[in-house]
């Protein structure tokens, strides 16, 4: 397919290049950061600008992947005078519904479940993607997109798609968390985070095979409340990780009672 | 080395299984319940007893691998009659002190630190092993013993081993309660746990690259207090989860506003 890119930070840049290495071709970046949408252009070997009206009406998609507050406002912009061609958003959180004020008549999500960073370059082969169109004929445009990129596609309204991301959250962005709050606690005693890579893998890979319910071990699980009170008692100066603590120790109970 | 082991559970069966492969010999295992006990003999092709007073006086190394709370009691009943040897405990959160009452003039800790379960069978090689011992001359050799198993072995006091334990418990228990969540809200949509596994895996690979905390994203981390207010909503009929969200989502705030 021929395609703009609207958005030049983090998803975009991964998106854009696994999209040209899908064998589509990017026509055009916009970003209204010049420094970002010229990098992402030469990345892509592409036009760009950093005004709307010089976005080209020749494209056969506008993939949107910018901030999710930023879509209500930006939309209409982008969309005015291409009506006719077909837009998708990527982000999680954000209904197909962000689409009706915005004047385009086909409209979609396209959503990659993964975290992006740009320090790393991912194979898009075992990343989910979520699609969903206001139009059937482009429900099935984007399902063959993401065939392209990604062995793992599905058809998900958006309140299944919202929950869904509410669930990556627990299963990224709070998993990191508790990473970091182990970096932390080691970092007192002049440990390096290296030292838990072992465990965080091995977390990891086994929720491949069990489910996370029953793979849970540790004091909380076996409510080893003696092992617990001597962890408590070494956080006792950040009280933040005390109420984390002990929060997390009976979720893990509750879950592990209801087993 | 020729090892007795106390101990029949998840943690004796994986360390039993790599030192024997280390090859070491284990001579014979101890478990109050006989049909562990039997097992993990027939596994390990060797001995088995359930009576203290049975168990070898003609061993190098007692390693005992019982759950923490069982330690006190049960050390000084076996290392009667074999107070000369070399007894160690495996226990992450358990001082090496705990020795002091039960009559053994040698004693140490193996601490492997890994998640173990009896459903996957681990390779030791990358698990970091952290040893201690009250004589220097058995600090060496449970070194020699930790190195014939895994390229990571530490020498730490009981102290710092304690922090590591609370780091771990952290980076893996409270990592796959995470996990757990997520499969809890997939589940309202009839989504397998699986989805999440290409989200799982770049979560644990990225921080061998970054640090966990400048790996963040999501909408904590962007403080998008709509999506959070949104998830919040969802959530509405899971008070516990609720609280969950808050608090760990006012933890990454915490932890980006110090970066």
């Amino acid at each position: 397919m021929n395609i703009v890119l609207i958005g030049a930070g983090r998803l975009a840049t991964c998106m854009g290049k696994a999209l040209k290495k899908g064998g589509h071709t990017i026509q055009q970046v916009y970003s209204r950061t010049e420094s970002s949408a010229k990098k992402l252009a030469e990345a892509l070997e592409c036009d760009y600008t950093i005004q709307c009206e010089d976005i080209t009406t020749r494209a056969e998609l506008y993939v949107v992947a910018v901030k999710d507050d930023v879509l209500p406002e930006l939309l209409p912009q982008v969309v005015q005078g291409r009506e006719e061609t077909l837009f998708v958003h990527t982000a999680g959180s954000v209904p197909l519904s962000v689409f009706e004020q915005s004047g385009a008549q086909r409209f979609g999500v396209f959503y990659p479940m993964q975290t992006f960073s740009l320090e790393r370059e991912l194979s898009f082969s075992q990343i989910p993607i979520f699609v969903e169109a206001n139009l059937e004929s482009d429900v099935e445009k984007l399902r063959t997109l993401g065939s392209s990129l990604s062995q793992k596609v599905y058809v998900l309204p958006s309140e299944g798609r919202r929950r869904l991301h509410l669930a990556a959250v627990f299963a990224c962005n709070f998993v990191n968390h508790c990473y970091a709050r182990a970096e932390q606690i080691l970092a007192e005693e002049n440990l390096p985070f290296d030292v838990m890579l072992s465990l965080v893998d091995e977390t990891a890979a086994k929720v491949h095979e069990l489910s996370p319910r029953k793979a849970q071990t540790g004091p909380a699980v076996r409510q080893d409340h003696s092992v617990m009170n001597k962890h408590l008692a070494l956080l006792q100066e950040h009280e933040e990780m005390v109420r984390e603590y002990k929060l997390l120790s009976e979720g893990i109970g509750d879950l592990a009672g209801q087993l």
